[in-house]
């Protein structure tokens, strides 16, 4: 289907209930563990929501609607949150995904956008022209692509303790390909 | 790591919030649709996570208890949910998951699992000798596969509408392999 604004919000909104329902007081044995040397945790993926909240979606919608496509987006640095999220404890994290969401989503409505509007144009430095449409369909799909990644980390710490179903159960059969 | 069976619980017991949190109320141009012919929506997934509480996962702790790797499990019936799930909401679905989902780990405490129980064995009519531990890690892993999996196919209803960025976004270059 084509990007639908209020399709969009509805998951934007809720994606921080849901990360927190499946994160908040899980033992650490499950959150702080990743897929092994330069992989995430679910802890890093949490603040990697968090910079992409603060750096990425709204501030590259501010610039299509005020630059259009005459000034590229800022690149988007993809271990910000390590600096972010030092010191921090899982529940901070996700305190600070649900604030930060909040506060995106009552600007982006207060931006009240028009059909005309989604299709006014910027330009990535890596992917070239796109829409705000696109951008917007993008921040949705990138909450999504860490949910599926969070369940495959997690999974991968019961790589071994299920015996020979690992064959039946496809998250442990992916190959990694949103890792960080 | 090995299963634990605190760990196990604490994931399982936070799976029906998770969905909650996602798919209660999400507009059905997300959670009716899938990914092609021959594959669920994010509703045939619940449908298929109710089908499991009923007759996988304890029924097949109890025959490991009652008759060990004498008897086979019964074979699990992969499109069980379709006659069950049929004319309910998805907000009943959710209901029916909690209730379930509650009774089950109500169940397994009251087993009082000892260390020496998790290593008893039984006999899977496919994959042949599993034991108990085995069967537990991979209950709370199959929760994950299907989050991976729903994680999938709403992404995928976006597939065309982030254009480029379709590149960057692992989830939607998941090969299926989760599907049912």
């Amino acid at each position: 289907m084509e990007q639908n604004l209020p399709n969009t919000v509805a998951l934007l909104a809720r994606t921080p209930a849901v990360l927190d329902a499946l994160l908040r007081d899980l033992p650490e044995a499950w959150t702080m563990r990743n897929e092994g040397a330069g992989t995430w945790s679910a802890f890093d993926v949490v603040g990697h929501l968090n910079h992409g909240e603060r750096t990425d979606w709204l501030p590259r919608a501010r610039v299509i609607l005020e630059f259009g496509a005459t000034r590229d987006f800022d690149p988007f640095d993809r271990w910000g949150q390590e600096r972010e999220s030092a010191g921090k404890s899982l529940g901070q994290l996700l305190d600070e995904f649900a604030r930060l969401r909040a506060e995106g989503l009552a600007e982006l409505r207060a931006m009240n956008l028009q059909p005309e509007d989604l299709e006014r144009r910027g330009r990535h430095p890596a992917l070239g022209v796109v829409t705000l449409s696109q951008l917007l369909a993008t921040w949705a799909t990138h909450d999504l692509t860490h949910l599926h990644q969070i369940s495959r980390v997690l999974a991968h710490q019961y790589d071994a303790a299920v015996g020979p179903w690992h064959a039946y159960l496809g998250v442990l059969n992916c190959g990694g390909h949103s890792a960080p």
